[in-house]
């Protein structure tokens, strides 16, 4: 890190300014969906777990669910797995399932723990089929079978809710637990999807969503049009101006979700910035765009 | 299942006959050491969660640590990972640890919580990462460098209590955070030590080791010539004298490691038997050797 | 006992079978009327008190509601009471219920509590006295004045819940508090009554009450004719076409207000089989007749 | 009653003076062994049970053990039960033994719990069959075998910790459980004697023993030559100058065992005296003797 | 004091008699607001001491709450203060209130701390100011601005709650935090109205305000005249019959306050008689006069 | 506060590198002595105040002992008290008590509660009276007698523990109850004593001395001359060579007393710093001098 120079002064001061937030935060629950360049650079992924750690120092609730698609892309490679395609989307047989397990809560689950248990904070790695935490179905896609890819149907909160007030931050690996196959094969769940439904589930305070954009831009190719903050019921229109479009939609759908299940707010950060997490929470202006039930 | 003809006024019997086990093992807590040919055969397998569901229900404290040499191996296999030995014994580098950690806490481990949960069980799966449990050094071996292998320095049995408490089978993948390297670099723990320990460090009441032989018997060809009890003393004289030898030894090292830290009991059982752990746990003669320590 | 030659792997499946219903059951309150031959053959005794124990130690609380008929017959022969009748129905002046009192609290109740005791269990013996359970009204017979006979206004459920929470089964006499004069005096209260009540106050899963016959029979000279499920909405047409007819109809009106209440099954079992709670509990088929909710 | 004449200022004096002895006892745990005259005279067992009541009120642990031994002579002599004696004791055969346990814990304990719960205080009756409270040997007595009489082997203290924590009275039968015996057959226990050892066994703050004189009288004749206080340690030259003799010597003896387990005080107080136990311990001079700790 | 007289019976008699109400008010919650001649008067003073560590030894939960008007005087005087006046009534200005605050929470408030803990109590004396407890806007008065005089806005009981449930009395001086000015600064509030919302707030059983009259009296002339008990539907026309006048018509104000938000009866006593406290709680004719809700 | 431009990056760094100062002392008792210029200086309060809510906010008991010096000469000069001296020590009579009490315990001790308040922590204000927290002796002082002032006899933790158990900060008023005079009269403590005192009784991590200069100086006429750590085995060589000298040396005493007890640290801090509280335990380097126990 290049040398920091702020003096004692301006230290406390930064304290001090975050008093109001921590005071905010403290003993409500946020759901962060860490994902993206965050988890592949290695500073920046020094700087989310700090950030978590601080976050469940100051009394937050701080439930942190990965993805892991470059990972998993790697290991498929290694051994040599030939992908097969339905209507341009990837079909999940069963060995790349089983990969995708054995990546997400035995690979990227676990260096995340041990991070966070490195930093001196306390983690615990779960996935969606400890203490039956995510069960699913087969996703019904209009592209086709896709094989072993799920839609949740239900989210068991209670392990959850065991492990934080154990003082734990649980890690989760969006793998569940299917429940319309005689042999309960595990399926693969998108992160941000199961992110959003288990905010849902939790009534979490918020829902933050790491991404590798700056957030939503009025201008896509200007990055001085942020929209710090939108509200719920404007989601459509920005849709159908095409401010939302593409890579963009599936997230904003994850807000939708979230808000509409009672979360306060919905945060789509840009994960490139390092301690994205902390300046969307303790500054006044935050970094990205926040999406707002329509009440508040 | 074949078929079961066993009477109702007998199915009452046998019930009544397990009540004084029950009795005996309520709210103690009992490590098993799951592994060999129980891990494989479909079968066996599906009995041994059984047992243990049935075992947490009755009021047992169940930690279930598990191996996972086979599907490793599979798993190099598959990668083409080519092996470098070191005096006969394999060298464990970086990518090897990788694909260790990976198919233990990724596959092994999740698919046992899977079968736990589907079989009306709660189970969270860890590994010796999660909240910190398992500390470790590189081991010093006389044979030389074995790479990312670990002798555990400590066992921070919190997580444990934690997950046990709220009313889960801990099930353990035996992958220890390193202490003596800068990186923190994860290391592969014997999963029998790895059981032994954490038996020691919770001062379990029984350690159950599934092995697959009957047991230590006086004439290593003759099956009838099982010592159904041992007494701590008695293991030097049997391995001076031969009884025990081979792969047996480090089996029986594991038992004195239990039982010097104050376990009651450690038993060898064979999971080649069906339902091994209930038939040791609820009956009086029980299947296997049973080493106890002098006092008792 | 005759040998028993069940080997072990019938053992161990016998344990596993039962799994289901100890999930089932496990932290759910089940009331018992124990009563008739169960209660003087001395080995179907035996069996009872260790069903239980068992139920106990799985999980189940179990409250035992006792009668004791005989040993107050035998008790009123020894002082040599003249039993006055009125309209044919047995009147209970104050010496006779004192002597009820005795025998059941006192005798019956203590009896019932050693036994379970030195089964390994743990009981407290109480009646409607203690904590105020039960509170009673003087009966008003159709038949006229019968004495200190009560029927319940009220049932305190603290005690129980109390006695419940500490590990404890609840061994329970049904003398009651009389309320409606002014010396308090006691009220006997009939035992299956009492556990429908008790029952129903609790919110109990089921209501289980022994009898000397085999269920309700489709036609009463045919053992083999055991009607094993009954609906709620049944049992007028049944009575009114007299398949339940004389001795079996105030228990039907047990089984009637318990499930009124919103216990879900009530059982009418052969007390003369051995361990029948447990045959009932842990098998499918069961061995006696259950009465269900008509939701259910 | 007869009419009170004390006016308002006056009974908010009393109550005040009441204050410090309410301070100093509360939380406490005071074992009243309850028997005489107290519990024949229909007025002074109301004053018995308003006492204990407000003991309870005031926050006292108050365990009461009572005895029976005219309600027992009563019913045996109505069964036409003749007494068969060794050596001028009585000798408890099993008819007897029966009527023992029926008649104290189904007659006088639910009795006394029936007043209580009238008087609007929370009681629950136990014996010491309940929860294992009172485990026995049968008494060796140089006089002969005595049949069915015990002496005390074991106080199992859980029990009525647990009673007394979930805010009720416990009411205390002494007939015990034998284990020196296959049936384990009741055996019947002095009341005296088991209320010193259950003082003794739950670290009592005070013993008090009702009895049917003032105390221990320096004059046995003279009934002002009470002695208000008595040390320990001078119980043996009492006894040997024959100031204390006859029946106070098991009081005495019962004093003895509690204070040499840990209990503070002692007390004999005169049953006869309408709110005996009251005036015992909220006025400074009591009204019996009380036996203190050499240390005290 | 003048010498007592009263028998050793009759002290146990007036113990008893003030059973039953120590069980009615057991667990319940009665603020107490003390003032007027009992605050003054030495021997007065003594006794309220006695009467509330003597209610909350009883299981009460009790808050006192208390004004200090002689005493602020007392201290405005001595500091030579030349008060100002608003049509007749005392402007408060900022340095009359900081004297206000601390002879209230500083003097007054802690020597009633004191006294009672060295009556053996356990006291802690707060002001509205501590936890939140009360916020307060400046009064409206139709006379004029009256400087820092406050109205409450909001009562925040926990800090009550906290302190009652750790088995202190909270003692509480009537000083709130102002919410309508920037600085925050504190507001004086009247004792009697403090008290009021305070017991409103809580859901207090009883609202007892000590005044230094008999009470509402029919003849304002003829002591003798009491009414013991008034509905508060009454109250209304007292006021136009001119029966309830004057300096009456606020103590009745903060009655029916109490009663509209559920406090079931609130008391008005006087204050000169000692123990007039325990005499209105523990005697059915109480000594003043209760306004009951009209449906009790 | 003049305008900040630490940019938002810098602000997550500070946060980040406060967070192994929270992780060491989330749950550890810190006592501050609050006095000095940060008692009188608006914006230096403010900071204090900030200070002490981020510490409660993160996990800190926090405990709050102020002085009140000047305040109380203001007040006593209002009031045109002449005082007294011996031997050049103020001698503290009845009256002036009793302005000390009020100003500390009712002006000071509630205005930092209620600026606490209003900066969103939670406060509680209680002096020594309070739950008996402060017990003293009259001081003998060498000079001769010096009036109601007190030494403290006895420190009761329990009224400290139970307000931070229910999260509040406590600020303490060193008025102490004295327990050598028939009237319990208050006496007046120096509140840098009675905070070691209170770190020492309650096994406080640290001991935080607010003071006016800048720590220990080696050259008292050299601010760049400050001890930043010192042993406390070197105070007596300190103060010997005069290095420790004048107002220093009681400051020195009260280190001594704290470390003794078992406290950890006890930190001379500069007051007259802002946010002094927080750069001394969020910094490595701190600000003042902190003296450390010999083993540490």
């Amino acid at each position: 890190m290049k040398e920091f120079t702020i003096g004692n002064e301006d230290r406390a001061r930064v304290l001090i300014q975050a008093l109001p937030y921590i005071q905010k935060f403290m003993g409500k629950t946020i759901v962060v969906k860490y994902g993206g360049n965050a988890m592949i650079n290695h500073d920046l992924k020094a700087a989310v777990i700090q950030d978590v750690v601080l976050m469940a120092c100051v009394g937050i609730r701080t439930v942190l669910v990965h993805g892991g698609g470059p990972e998993i892309e790697h290991m498929l490679k290694i051994i040599g797995k030939e992908s097969r395609f339905v209507n341009g989307l990837r079909y999940t047989d069963e060995e790349t399932m089983e990969i995708v397990q054995m990546v997400l809560a035995g690979k990227v689950n676990k260096d995340i723990v041990s991070l966070i248990q490195q930093a001196g904070g306390q983690a615990l790695g779960i996935c969606g089929l400890d203490g039956g935490l995510l069960q699913a179905r087969k996703l019904k896609s209009p592209a086709g079978d896709l094989g072993l890819v799920g839609e949740i149907s239900a989210v068991k909160t209670a392990v959850l809710d065991d492990v934080l007030s154990r003082g734990y931050i649980p890690v989760v690996s969006t793998v569940a637990q299917g429940v319309d196959n005689a042999a309960g094969q595990s399926l693969n769940i998108n992160a941000d999807t199961a992110a959003a439904q288990i905010a849902a589930a939790l009534g979490a305070e918020k829902l933050m969503l790491m991404t590798d954009v700056r957030g939503i831009l009025r201008d896509v190719n200007d990055p001085d049009s942020l929209l710090q903050e939108i509200k719920r019921s404007e989601l459509d229109r920005l849709i159908k101006e095409g401010t939302v479009s593409k890579g963009m939609i599936p997230k904003v759908d994850c807000c939708r979700v979230a808000l509409d299940a009672g979360v306060k707010k919905a945060h789509i950060i840009d994960g490139r910035i390092p301690h994205a997490l902390l300046l969307e929470l303790f500054t006044d202006e935050g970094i990205g765009t926040q999406v707002v039930a329509d009440g508040n």
